[in-house]
């Protein structure tokens, strides 16, 4: 954990100690920094303060040279406005997951807006209240920045970057397009498919597999959280669910009419897409061409699947991916390894000389 | 490796030397069966022999007592029927993923109609030919089977127990409106999600975290093989996929006119009703509320994951789920654990003291 010299600033106040705001106060204790905390809600601002986060701000405190707005989304800019007030020569940033509405409101009520920075960590699962706070959340996170006046701006990526995230910047409508496409768009996706499966029959649901549980995994998340995260980029969102639902509708229409003429292309067509656009996701997943999973039956018992890593670690396989899947029903499990297509035979091989059964194998 | 003493089988001919029909096969020798094998491509059927999958039919070879069809979809109740005539007193299955078209072609041209009971195993990556074939490939997976005449179907279900596989009973109707919920929906919804990537900025691809990836990740499937899958099976498709897009219109006129009355709560419901029906998944990812993922920081070098599966499976912590993460620009991943709520904190306190880095819990 480096970044101390780095550091732009040696006095912050944080509103709002849920999740983001304690965990940077956590982050900006360690580094040996002066953190002040408030919060409207009295008992998470001494849980707070008794993670360690930083204490109460009062009179006898200097003036913030950073604050950090935490609140949640809907009050963001009135705090943003008040501290903005209060202290006239702090930088003042916000951390909420929509931007482009906020910078707005800022802008239109503030001369002082150019000390004014919107960014957002991609950190946390956007939960979890200052019980959940962690030093380190925002390690080697994306942690976008809307640029404002340059001055303030550097500050903050310096201060981003002390704190191990890796700065990005976006305009606020860039970021709030980007968001709606990466993040909200797959929740409602997920959310809608998932709200499916309730009516489904029993036995329907006891051949879940992989994929499902895949594309219904984060309709867990918390509707209350996910509602003011909606009704705050609703037009960006609006417009690529749009696009998605004309495309739903194509293949609608190829399905209810597949014996017609350029039914199956269409078909063809949206699976198609979907192939290009995945494969544009950065990263490892994204690299899929240059990699093979094999599918290895475990014991379902604690030590099975860290005797298989052991010894894929031992033969010094690099995993690029790794998943458990378990059968219902079953008393095994399956894991799901990414390995290079290049190795894969011969991972394979070491694999069933060393007793592992394998089932099955996908390139 | 049991089940030799309940086979009900000694002479099994399959007809299609792919992914299962080789599997099938390669399974069968392994349990000391005659198996004889049949293939429109001569290089395919080669390559079953030399796998050691059974030996092409000929004149001297008895008359099976089960014919296994494994042919493409499309093909299916042709080469059924054939079977029925050609070997009067055998049990005829076929392994095609859509059932309902199949059963009624049948029907409708065989007066041997008893003797076909239509199956599905839920195994493989339903691609891969026989160079994939496992004789494990069925090991603890469901195997449908749409029962016909019951004297067939007992032979049947005692056949895919002798295989490790475990029997479900579902009629064709059910079964193929089963598939079309449970994996053909969200393979379009996947496909369909992940079309809208294809135009994104690239700003916007580096912000991609878990979600989007869970969700997208089986667009990647081959376009070829589900063209075939969709269109044997495009009514029952076509159905839930008017239903989701019901639901999606409601959200999409609710994202629009977000201010006004009842869209807020239109929301609230789409959303609840996915975290309702993702609950109904079986197995350890559907009782969620029982569970807590831990996310603990891990370079990226081959041996560390083992390393800390190796210190989680000696202190005795069962692994509910593990998933790798990858951010882009990282030197580190993240691995997110699932364990019993009862036990995170004490396991994320081993974790600390064992100097891992522990970057978000989610409860």
């Amino acid at each position: 954990m480096t970044g101390k010299t780095q550091q732009p600033f040696s006095h912050v106040h944080i509103v709002g100690t849920g999740l983001l705001g304690t965990s940077a106060g956590l982050a900006l204790r360690e580094r040996g920094l002066e953190v002040t905390l408030e919060d409207v809600s009295p008992s998470s601002l001494s849980l707070a303060e008794d993670y360690g986060a930083g204490v109460p701000r009062g009179s006898e405190h200097p003036d913030p040279e950073l604050v950090i707005v935490a609140t949640p989304p809907d009050v963001v800019a009135e705090v943003v406005l008040r501290a903005l007030e209060a202290f006239p020569t702090a930088i003042v940033i916000d951390v909420a997951s929509v931007k482009a509405g906020i910078a707005r409101d800022v802008a239109a009520s503030s001369s002082h807006s150019a000390r004014f920075v919107p960014t957002h960590p991609m950190a946390g699962r956007e939960r979890g209240g200052a019980v959940s706070g962690r030093s380190d959340l925002f390690t080697a996170r994306p942690w976008i920045i809307c640029p404002q006046d340059s001055e303030a701006t550097d500050a903050v990526r310096a201060f981003i970057v002390s704190l191990g995230a890796l700065p990005v910047e976006m305009s606020p409508e860039e970021h709030d397009d980007a968001v709606a496409l990466m993040s909200h768009i797959p929740q409602l996706v997920s959310s809608l498919t998932a709200a499916r499966l309730q009516a489904a029959p029993e036995t329907a649901l006891g051949l879940a597999g992989g994929g499902v549980r895949d594309v219904t995994r984060i309709a867990q998340s918390d509707p209350a959280l996910w509602i003011q995260i909606m009704a705050a980029n609703s037009l960006p969102i609006a417009e690529h669910l749009r696009a998605l639902r004309d495309d739903l509708n194509e293949v609608l229409g190829a399905l209810e009419k597949v014996d017609s003429t350029g039914s199956k292309k269409k078909l063809a067509e949206a699976l198609s897409a979907g192939v290009s656009g995945v494969s544009r996701l950065p990263g490892k997943h994204g690299t899929s061409t240059a990699f093979a999973s094999l599918i290895v039956v475990i014991d379902d018992s604690p030590g099975e699947l860290a005797r298989l890593l052991t010894q894929l670690g031992e033969w010094g396989v690099n995993l690029e991916d790794l998943r458990l899947e378990h059968s219902p029903g079953a008393e095994v499990g399956f894991a799901d390894l990414t390995v290079g297509k290049d190795v894969v035979s011969g991972v394979e091989a070491q694999l069933r000389d060393a007793g592992w059964r394998i089932a099955g194998e996908q390139s």
